[in-house]
């Protein structure tokens, strides 16, 4: 048997935890023998979630902590002192190494800040970005930075392009990603200062498959394989994909039950319609990935149920797997000698 | 018989230029006596395509203009030195008041670029951004800036507030509309520099009703009348709906024409359908005014039909007979009369 990649889970996080966390895990550990999770919360509510289940039991060990941080409070105020959070002390097992990685449906400000502060980031990276894969019709995308930094600066954007590539290409599989900057047109010209002065970064970058701007109408249709921009924007194409999507399935139906014939015609349409549908269903594609840090570190979102849970841990097969961390410090260290290279000429 | 509204209309902007220009021109006056257009181009071709129709000659002039701008060429450059391009032409008409109104098809920079130095900002506009209509399932909204000027800065926000604020009362018919600011989070700590900062001018702006931050995900629902943003966010809201809502429509098409099942099913649903999409096809709401301007500019998308342009031709009947541009100017004035109180206090 292979190495057994160790998920430490928050399992107090989210609106259905623990039920549907403590699914989740079993669920996980049930589909893949080479998965070890860490259940870290409330140990007695835990273990009574766990009894109704049948599962290999070396594979689920249940961690305690006693506290718990919710959406309401401040994030650095909670990660500071809630020691004995479910949220740190689960980051703590990646940042000494008990955990390949941690996944939360909790606190998203909670996740960020405890990323960057418990796990720490990687040697020589900025920021750490939210990676956000989504539906598109030719497959799916990553959206990044798709929350975490506001304000961010070019050379942290061109790092983050390149470890959402590195993602892209080794966890999601396809070869040579085309990285392309949200922008609101295609000349050069075109967009803020931010945009400006980042484009320059991302052509000069060797081994990155650098396509130029794409405008926020061609990122449904397939655009590009890593959409870059800046963490304002990129919760501005998360939340509003969300949003529209949820509104014209709910005007569609509503459409077909207004009238007799359309009713009739809907209730025949239905299976292939739900199957569409799904396909742009952003449940389907696991976590978002928090990148650059020291162990890898998933967000799910607040209303997650199993099925997510368990796609976020499987997901974190695959991270471990590729060695993405050190391919994210081999690019880095790419970079630094090209830099140097070039003061010396 | 009432004051007649006179508009300008660039009839060699557009991809379907002049053939679906003129006729919306047509469409506008068999419509409403009270329009006179100017059909600005080219003579020869106007003429035309004028002869196909029936309509009162006196409700119709074209005034000729041998030059064209294309949406390839720089606008800055194209502004300055076509000056006997339709759109220099007309855009001079409302400078020197002989129009009411400008609406043009053609390249958006240069409508944006010639609105601002052709027809001119109205005194102590800062500058003048871009409005866009559109649908919700509460009805419609306004999203300002929808892509004029990018790197806004907060004071000049806070104008684009008071300015569609306006627009949406007194264009729309929406008493007292909510004016929401595009942010990451509800709460205040939330967002970037630009939020932080213009925030609390929003709100201790008197006569403004603002209803605090909006999540990208509520706007399809109607959160806000008027959604607030730079023209770099507002270009990706505006560019993304269009992306999104179009290849939603062609996914559940191709889902129906899965099976024959579905098919059946989706002929019955079809009438249905298309009366709910109707509602989110953003060309059903006229043109993107430019507000601001001494004058009214209005920008239709470049593969605007006759129906649209004839709908942003009624819809400056509205903006003037409302006296937006006055109502700016008293809003502009109170302001500085509270700084000017504030300062002395």
């Amino acid at each position: 048997m292979g190495k057994m990649i160790k998920v430490a889970l928050d399992a107090m996080g989210g609106d259905n935890a623990p039920g549907e966390i403590v699914k989740g895990a079993v669920d996980a550990v049930n589909e893949r023998k080479d998965i070890k999770v860490f259940l870290v919360g409330k140990a007695e509510k835990v273990h009574e979630e766990l009894k109704k289940y049948q599962f290999n039991e070396q594979q689920i060990e249940v961690i305690n902590a006693e506290e718990e941080i919710s959406c309401d409070e401040s994030p650095v105020e909670a990660i500071r002192k809630k020691k004995d959070s479910s949220m740190v002390v689960a980051m703590k097992m990646v940042k000494d190494k008990t955990a390949d990685a941690f996944v939360s449906a909790g606190s998203s400000g909670a996740i960020l800040v405890g990323g960057q502060f418990v796990v720490g980031r990687i040697r020589g990276i900025k920021r750490a970005p939210l990676g956000a894969i989504m539906p598109t019709t030719k497959g799916v995308m990553l959206l990044i930075d798709a929350g975490a930094n506001m304000d961010a600066r070019p050379e942290q954007l061109l790092q983050f392009a390149q470890m959402g590539s590195i993602y892209m290409e080794h966890v999601v599989g396809i070869s040579s990603p085309r990285v392309a900057l949200v922008n609101v047109g295609l000349e050069e010209a075109k967009g803020n200062q931010l945009i400006k002065e980042t484009a320059p970064l991302l052509k000069e970058c060797e081994g990155l498959n650098y396509t130029g701007s794409i405008e926020a109408r061609e990122i449904p249709d397939g655009g590009a394989d890593v959409v870059l921009c800046d963490a304002f924007v990129g919760n501005v194409i998360l939340k509003l994909s969300e949003g529209l999507s949820k509104v014209l399935v709910k005007e569609i139906k509503s459409g077909i039950m207004s009238t007799l014939r359309s009713k009739i015609g809907g209730a025949l349409a239905l299976p292939a319609l739900k199957k569409t549908l799904k396909r742009f269903d952003a449940s389907e594609y696991g976590g978002a990935p928090l990148l650059g840090l020291n162990g890898l570190v998933v967000k799910v979102h607040g209303s997650a149920t199993s099925k997510e849970m368990k796609n976020a841990v499987i997901q974190c097969v695959t991270f471990t797997e590729q060695q993405i961390n050190e391919k994210i410090k081999e690019e880095i260290l790419k970079g630094k000698e090209r830099q140097n290279e070039k003061k010396k000429d």
